[in-house]
Order: structure tokens, then sequence, then C-alpha cells
């Protein structure tokens, strides 16, 4: 099979595998922790975190790993890739995305498809999704502009825990995600008219993550190297 | 002492470890926070992740630290042992988790052998199973293929974590262990009659996960190196 | 941008990102896990404990990651960095707590600046604090000085991961993150009146500490090279 | 300062640190969260687990880290000291574990010494501080002879954090910490008349585990390259 062809299998399951892990715990913990919702979100951040490490590590090789549309397009305007990889990358995301969250209903035993009615429009949350994006660029760029890429699972796994609790939007900081958390009337849900200012949100938080990494990582390691 | 019998010892001793940690965290968990399911299945996952982790990096350098019957088939299927591994490797492993159990429940105070009465009989458990032991697959045999075997310890574990919250059936995930559990009936047992289903599921699960590896993973680092 | 500025920028950016991270978590798990103070600090524990982390890899090579008032001042005892580091440093570190704070309670839609009122001025916090601020320390320039500062960020994000359990006063361990947390009126508060003896007692800590780095690592790793 | 002092100091300080984190963290978690016995362990298995990790990297290089009576004499055993370091060791070890339990008293406002009312003198919890004891000298002991000691830190506080759950003796595993948790009658105390049970199960278990080393690891990496 031909490495493109890998590449965007990689994405698919990949971004099948987060949107199970975050809608699936997501589902587990709403219904084996009825009365503290806290605790519903920790063990969502605890398996979301996990499982969004070694996803990372499996599949870094095959095709970077990304499972989201605003890396994507961040890697793209470094230069790292052409703009091709986004026709191919992109809707491998998406249509991944909304098959993990299917896949977490039906091992569930939930609606396989059934619209969130989460309403997420309160601008607060926006904000939050604008900061949890940032960050989550600003993270994984870091990395990759000082060498040290192979640490990105474990690294991103660790933001999206964290930013679970001290953004008031859990952040979900990643279209394709958003996208399909809205096939899943369940906790990890976002009912569909919350989802267009989310995914606003994020481009503004990638933007300025892309800003941030030009600041305080000038030059890549490889161009520092050559120059 | 001869290798061979050395490796099955490590596989015993791990599979009892491995089994013991699964029984003994739930049989604590279920005991002192009575009443939460969620936070049961949390310690549980918690213990299980960490405990999983370390009996990897202890005993990988001995037998591959396998403990898992589907593992050592698709590490034959991939011309990594010979068959006959399979006829030391695979009785250690159930002796071994049936031997965990055991000693768990004697631990725990509980009688050393009591059938479990939890019916895991429902699809979606046994979707779940196939679900989470093609992953786990994918996740061993990847880093296998791509020289990073030495991670395995606290990938798995991470793993196993976070597939406890992300499938319905708690992720199972091997059928030495769930022969072992049961031997219990306590928070992690489950009944004779739901095991045969349980284990073809993860026999299903395996064989969709080595296909993911042919097709993700086409040549291992070795054999690409001697390409 | 010179080395400098950006220095500076990243000592802002990363003390404003963990002030965000303690107060904010701690907003989450106040409001989300309302019925035990304990799970509330768990939460805020997991989340602080990852994001800590995470900060400082990605900053450590910008600044050096310090966030921390205490660990500058040492960095320059220890003849690591000018003292004219502590005029970037300081005031960037001080300031980006602030705007942090400020982050956490805007997205989480509280008053954006309200004093908090939680007295924490019992002598053993004091204590408590001193013997916080004393580990970080240690904590931080055992790794310094044994070539091994590149684990400081899982290290000290381990270390105030179980800090906030085993000290009585949650551990600040940190001037510029104490005076940051006067500007909630929320979980992670600190009112402030209890800041300056929290201050003091740090100092006295960091004091503590330098000593006991000199006493078990009396020459660093390039020290004892050139020795 | 001689080296031999430095590393009867960093016995000291680390078995007080560790007694400090397992008895602070009880005492926090006992406090915080009064209704769930369970979630009170988790807690305190989260703060030990991190805690311990650090304490391990921290003082690796002074004194190899062992806090621990028993790890010290396998050490011994093993050939890696001399008999004359038990001497040293041992004494350092207890007085810097009852140190850090009456440090963790005195922080969190109980009495400095109080004998603890927690009985635990029950067989099967004998059996469990066995299985523990052995499971820690066989984790310690093979990273050391598979030239992997300086993992040993994350390794030994992830297999402590899963023996708190999966051990019902809630795994001490460690002389030391047995005589310094008599002085507290809070979480994590145990009942002077339960001590000398404890301790005699962890001599059994240490020379079980020991066996396993001898069986597993028959030849030390350096001893193997030698050879």
């Amino acid at each position: 099979m031909r490495r493109t062809v890998r590449a965007a299998v990689g994405e698919f399951l990949g971004s099948a595998g987060l949107a199970a892990v975050v809608v699936g715990s997501g589902i587990a913990a709403q219904r084996l922790s009825p009365t503290d919702v806290g605790l519903q979100l920790f063990e969502n951040a605890f398996a979301t975190a996990l499982g969004l490490a070694v996803l990372i590590l499996v599949l870094a090789g095959v095709s970077g790993a990304h499972f989201n549309p605003v890396v994507t397009l961040v890697d793209i305007a470094l230069h790292r890739r052409h703009w091709s990889t986004a026709a191919i990358y992109l809707p491998a995301q998406v249509v991944g995305c909304i098959a993990g969250a299917i896949l977490a209903n039906v091992m569930f035993a939930v609606p396989a498809v059934a619209w969130s009615a989460t309403d997420r429009s309160a601008w607060p949350l926006l904000l939050a999704e604008v900061v949890a994006t940032a960050g989550l660029i600003v993270v994984i760029f870091a990395l990759v502009r000082t060498g040290r890429s192979q640490l990105a699972g474990p690294v991103v796994g660790a933001y999206i825990g964290a930013a679970y609790f001290f953004t008031s939007s859990t952040s979900f900081a990643n279209p394709a995600v958003t996208i399909g958390r809205m096939f899943t009337d369940t906790f990890a849900g976002i009912a569909p008219g919350s989802v267009l200012p989310f995914v606003a949100a994020q481009f503004v938080g990638a933007a300025l993550g892309f800003m941030v990494v030009l600041i305080l990582f000038p030059l890549s390691t490889n161009e520092a190297a050559a120059a």
C-alpha cells in the first residue's frame, strides 16, 4: 500500500480511536458515577489523557498522528507538509471522529446516532476553546521545533488531561472531534448549534498559538542546525 | 536454569501478578468505595495501569512479558517466535491467571475459589472486547515493528487504563485473564457462562488487530533495515 | 526578537499558564464536585501535575521554565545566572501569575478580579510551606546538578501533585503563584492578609532547600567533570 | 563532607520524605474525603506513587535511594554493598521514617506523637505484606540486574501505587516505614502491636523476592558482560 494511503488510514483510525475514547469513557463515567459530575470528568480526563498518548505514540510514524485539522493546517503553515496533505487528512479526521463516536455509542448500547442536546454556546466557553487550542498548538510545535517530537504522545495526552479541568469548555480543541461529538447525546456531546462557534474559536486559538510558536521558537532545530 | 524454563516461570508469575492486580484492586475498590461503581472502576483502572506497566518492564527480558495468549499467537504469526512457544506460554498464562485470582481472593479473605455470578453476555460487551483486543494488538505490535518495544510497559498499561473506561466491557482483552476472573465472585469476576463468548470475541479482535498491523506497519524495523 | 526578551515572554506565558491551570482547575473541581473537598483537591492536583509538567517541557529551552521567584533566586545563588536575570524574571512571573488567575476567572465566568476570602494564616500551614518549598528547590537542583534537567518537567509536576496532598497548605511553594491566587475568590484563592506570611515561609524554605542542595550535591556534574 | 556521611543524610532525608508523604497525604485524604475510604486510599496512593518516584530520582545518586531496610539487606546479599552499609543505612532509615511521620503530624496539627490504634493483625494482611514485599524486591532488582536502575523512580512509584490497592494490607512493604507509621494515630497508622508481625512478613517476602530474583535474573548485566 502506498505511504499516502497508509497515512490516510492512520489518520482515520487514530481519529476514530480518539473520538471513541472521548465519547466512550464519557458514557461509562456518566453511567457509573451518576452523582458527581466532577468525578465523571475526572474519569473522562484520565481515559482521554492515557488513550490520546497511546494513539499518538502508535501512529506518529504512520501519519504524524495529527487527528486534528488545526494541527495539520499549522503543520502546513510551518512548511513541514504540502497543502495537498490537507485534502487527504482533513476528511479522514472528520469521518474518523464521526465513526469513532458512533462506535462508542454502539459499544454502550445507546442509539448509534443521536444529536446531542448539550448546549455549549456561552461565550466563556468560546474563550476557553481559544485558550485550549492555542495551548495545544504551542505544546505540539514547541516539541517539533526543538527536536523532541518523539515526546508528543505523553505530553499532548498530559496537556489535554489538564485542559479538561482548567478550561471551562473541557477543552475540545479539535474541530474534527467537535463534529464527531455532535453525534452522541451523552456526556461528551455538543449540540449541533454550538459546533460552528466552537470550531471558529478553535481556529482563532490555532492562529494565536501559531503566532506564539513563531515568537518563542523562531527557528526549528533543523533550520538552526543548517544556519 | 534453562532459558525456556525461565521464560515459562516468567509468564506464569507475570500472569499471576496481572490477575492478582486486576482482581485484588477490584475487591479493594468494591469494599472501600461502596457507593460509586465509577469510582470503583477508576481505582481498579489506576492500579491495573500501573501494575501492568511494572510487570511488563520487569519481565520483558525474561519472556517477552506477554501474559496473554493472543499476544503470543500474534507474535508467532508474525514469525517472531516458533509455534512450540505456544505450548509453553499458553498453559503458563492460564494457570498463572487462575493462581493470581485465587491469591487475590485469599489476600482479601474471600473464598479462595468462587465462581463469579456476574453475567457479561450482552452483545455490546462482545463488540467492546473485539475493539479492545484489536487495539491492544495494534498498540503492542506497532511498538515492536518500529523498534520501540522497550516502551511497551507504560504504553500497554496506559492503553488498558483507558480501555477500562472507553469500552463497555471494561476491556478484558485477554483470554487467560478472562479464565482467571471466573474464579472470583467479586468486582472483576465473570460468570463461567460468559467466558466462551468473551474469548471468542477476543480472538476475533486479535485477528482484526493483526490485519491492521500488517496494513499500517508492513515491514518491521529489522526487515526494513535488511531490505 | 532578542533571546532575553523571548525569555521574559516565556516566563510571563508560563507563569500565566501555571496560574490558569491552578485556579481554573480549582474552579472546575469546586463547581463540579461540590460534596467532597478531597475530590476537589484530587482533581486540582491531577490537572496541576500534568499542566506544570507540560509547561516546563515546553518552555525549558526558552527561559529555563522557572515560573517561580525562589527558583530564579536559587539559580542565581548557584552562579548559574547573573543577578540581572532577577530584574527581568521576577516581574514577568508575578504579572504572569496575576494574568493567569484573571484569565481563569474570566473563562469560568466569575468576577475577573475578586480578592480571596480564604484565610490561610494558621502556623502549621506556614510550616508546610517551608517544607514544600524546600522540597521543590531540592528536587529541581538535584536534577540540575546531576545533569538531568531534561527530566524537570515530569519530576516537578509529580512533586507538586504529591505535595498538594502531603502538606497541609496544599503546597503553593511559589511567591508569584501565591500573589496571583489573591485575585480569585475560588477554591485556590488565598486572602491578601495571608500572602505575606506565606511568601516569607517560602523564602525560608528556599534557603533551607538551598543548604540541602549544597550538602547533598556539592559539585555540579560540570564542575565535577572539570575537577 | 565524606561520601558515606552524605549517603546517610540522603537515606535519612529520603526516608523522612517518604514517611511524610505517606502519613501526610493520608491525613489530608481522611480529613477532606470523609465519606469514602476508597477515595481516601486513592488520594493516598496517588500522592505516594508520585512522591516516592520523585524521592528515588532525586536521591539515587546520593545513597541509592533505598529508604527501606529490606532493600539494603538484599543489596548486600547480592554483593553490591558491604555489610557495614547496613549499620549506617538501617538506623538512618528508621529514624528518618519516625521523623517524617512526626513532621506530617505537626504540619497537619495533630499530636506530634500518638500511637496508632489501627489494628492490622489479621493473617490475610500478613500474607499481603509477604506478597507486596516480594514484589517490591523483584521489581527493584530486576531493574538493577538488567542495567535499568535509572528507571527505578517511576517504576517503584508505580508499583507501590498499584500495591496500595491490589493487596489487602495497602502494601507497607518496608520495615522502617512500618515503624514510622506507629507514631501517628491517623489514616496510615499501625498499632504498635501489629508492627512486629508486619515486619516479620516483610522479611519473609524479601527472602522470597530474593529467590525469585536469583531464578529469573541469574546474572547481572555486568556479570554477564564479564562472563
